[in-house]
This record gives C-alpha cells, structure tokens and sequence, in this order.
C-alpha cells in the first residue's frame, strides 16, 4: 500500500496547500493553518480536459476550508493536469477534435462517453488507493467523515462509480455538462447517500432529459437537483445550498465562519 | 376602489395578525409587532382546496416576517376558505369527485385545467384590487418592494398569470404539483422577473415533464429549479435557497436575524 509523500507546500490566506504524490498519481491537500484534526474530508474532482489546481477547483476548495475548516483533496484524473497521456489518450484527444471540426455530434458523444468510462475505470482505484493513504496521516485517520465534492463534467464521471463502490463516502456532489451513458445510470442506482446535484439547464450538446434521467436513478431517498439557466462552461450559480456537506458530514449545526 | 378594512387582530411570537377584508374578498396580514414601514410585502397563494390560514401557509408567513421583516398578505382563493362557492365551483367539485373515485385519470387532468383556468381568471383581478387597496395602507405604500411568495400548486396557477400581468411584483416563488396547460406556459413566457420554482420529484398525477416545460418557458435570465424527492402532498423540502426574497426584494447584505 502506498503512502502519501508530501513534495511542496505553501499557505494563503489561512490555507495550506500541500502538494503530494500516491505511487504515481499527483495530488493536492488544502486545509486550515490553525490545523484540522479528523475534520471532514471533501474529494474534488476536476472537469475534463482541467487539472487538481484549476481556478474553479481552488475557490470552492478555499471556501471549504475556509468557511467549513474541511480538509480538501484533489488528484489529477489519468491523462491530465502533470501526468503522462498514454497513447490511447492522445489518439482520443485527436479523435474528439477531428470529430469536433466535422461537427460530428455522434461520433464526439460516442468518443467521449468511451473515453469517460475509460478515465473513470483507472481512476476509481486511484481515488480508493488515494483515500487509504490519506487516512494514514494522523491529522485525517479513519475518523474524519468523507464526502465527495464532485464539481460538474467529469469531476462527477469519475465522481458516480466511484460513490458507487465506495461506502466511506457518505454524502455527494455532483453535476451535468457531460455525455450520461448507460452504466452511469446503473451505478448511480447503487447510490443511496445523500445527493446533491447541479445542472446546467442549457447545456449546449448534452441532452437535457439524460442528465434528469440520472438524478432520477440516485437510489437516495434524499437528493437535491438544482438547475440554474446556462452551459457547464459559463453558468453563474446562484442560490446554492452551501451547507449541504456540512450537514451531512457531521457539522451540523455549525455556522459559517 | 376598494379600500383594507381590518376585522380582527391578534399577534403571538412577535408577529402581528389582521384579518382584513378588500371589497368581498377576505384576506389576512402578517407583520412584525415592532412595525414593518416599507418593508417588503410578500404576497402568499394557498394551495387546492385549501385557504389562507392553512398551516403550511401560516409556517412560511411567520418564518418571512420574523426571519426578514417582511410583510405576509393571504387572500382566500373564489370558492375556498371563509368565501361561498358559486353553483360552478359546487358542480366542478361533485364533478372531480366522480372522476377521481371513477379512476379516471384524464377526465379528472381536464377538470382540473378548467377549474384552475376559471379560478385564475377570477383571482387575478382580486389579488390586483387587494394590491391597490394594501398599497394605500400607510405602512405599506407604493414603496414596498413586492414578491410573490407562491407555493406549489393552485398558489401557482393563480400566481403565474398574475405576475405575467403584474409589473409591480418583481420576484417570485412557484411550485408544481398541478397540471400545467398552454395558457401557464403562454404566461410563463411573458415572466422577466427572478424566479424560484419548486418541483416535487415524485409527484403522483402530475406528468413531470410538464412540469419542467414550464420551469423552461419562463423568459427570466434569473430562475432556479429546486426538486426534491416525493409527491406535493407529502414532500420534504431541504437546501431551499431561504434568502431569496430577500436578496431580490431590496433586503441585500441582511442576513436572517
């Protein structure tokens, strides 16, 4: 079993941000300065084509540090951010854009549903290896409430399977913007944790009824579907409810700071 | 015009109580017993069959008024609540009966489109009327900001139409639970103003779809979809974005007391 090796570390504005490595997959830790012993720990995942570190990621990482005094990880999925691309990764990527410029709308969605379920097959286990090195730091253990912090796209690709099969996972988020296949509806019906679930309601080229089709397959009895008007690329939420991790990893009744 | 003539009064748990009577129409006023001048003015549609004191209702008047200082007005639906029913509003009522003992589904759908329709086209003019004489109250005026504080189902087909022809109501809260027709998604198009509308997942009659049509066809750039498991009659909600109202009614930057 591997460990986690810290390699850099930095802090701003009461954050530390720890970069670490777990075998080969490169991750970062965000958590309060003041310490966080066995404070909930969020999962993020970062959308395709992004990396462990993109902007969107940070702000909603520092705000759950900050605001939730959480324990934030991220990692980059197989083929992103600072790992190497395979060859079947670069051969996909100049598919999708060959398919792209044709404007071949079936062939993008049919690459790009093969690619997910390809990235989230290697990440999954990346994500579980991640999660028991993680819990061998004292300051995370087995004690610290986990939930994940999904982000939409293949944040939540990744995010649903790996839910699935993981039963230290206690509460989720998760998000549309993406090809909905399939075994992404069977996993979502193996869920039962409590959902929450974001859904850009003008998505450009992902049918809108697949992704209501997959909040309808979550097995939760308690799930939220919040749709605000916009594409996964430009949406501007609003009237979010903040609070749902701190709800449901153990923080009630906690305020923000 | 019709003037607010007050014909009780009472107050528990700091929120002031006045039934008052608009022309034939009854209604009631929340506020706060320390005095609202000016404070927004909310105004609150009972569901199906019930009336302006249900107890759904009467919860959310009292969280407005003692969580934002808001002002709270109830009118009672043609036929509902303390106001006699027309030999019309008798026979769609034996009329419904029959069809829903009967089983069957889309005489009981078409009755209740009809009833909706002709309830909206009396209450509409009566929720205006209501306004005008609300607005003459010293301690409203024109100044008061007004939101429609909705609630799902009939509070909506009424709400709907009024705020589509109602200039001075610029937020607003909606809800399912009820069959949509052409003429809602018709008013839905003309609604500019922010809007916050609730879905019941689950809803036992009520062909979601529909439902989210209408979520579709409002033509506000500002509008949130909020759905959570199980039928209007029996559903729970949680995560509810509680300052809404507030942020789109004048009263940014306040925080719940």
């Amino acid at each position: 079993m591997h460990s986690v090796r810290f390699t850099a570390e930095t802090s701003s504005n009461g954050v530390l941000e720890r970069d670490f490595i777990v075998g080969e997959v490169p991750g970062v830790l965000w958590s309060p300065v003041s310490g966080s012993d066995h404070a909930p720990l969020v999962l993020m995942g970062h959308g395709g084509g992004l990396h462990k570190k993109a902007p969107e990621l940070m702000a909603r990482a520092h705000e759950n540090v900050t605001t939730w005094g959480f324990t934030v990880a991220a990692i980059d999925a197989p083929g992103h951010g600072d790992r190497p691309r395979t060859a079947e990764d670069e051969q996909v990527r100049a598919d999708l854009r060959q398919a792209m410029l044709a404007g071949e709308t079936e062939r993008v969605e049919s690459i790009s549903v093969h690619y997910g379920i390809s990235l989230a097959e290697r990440a999954v286990p990346e994500w579980q290896a991640t999660l028991d090195a993680l819990q061998k730091l004292p300051e995370i253990g087995t004690e610290a409430p986990i939930g994940y912090g999904g982000g939409i796209t293949l944040g939540t690709a990744i995010g649903i399977p790996l839910t699935a099969i993981e039963p230290r996972i206690t509460a989720a988020i998760f998000g549309g913007g993406f090809f909905v296949h399939e075994a992404l509806i069977e996993a979502a019906r193996r869920i039962t944790v409590p959902i929450q679930f974001l859904l850009p309601w003008d998505d450009e080229h992902v049918d809108r009824q697949s992704t209501l089709a997959l909040f309808d397959a979550f097995a939760s009895t308690e799930k939220t579907l919040h749709a605000n008007p916009g594409d996964h690329r430009n949406i501007r939420w609003y009237g979010l409810d903040h609070g749902f991790l701190a709800r449901h990893l153990g923080r009630v009744g906690t305020s923000p700071a």
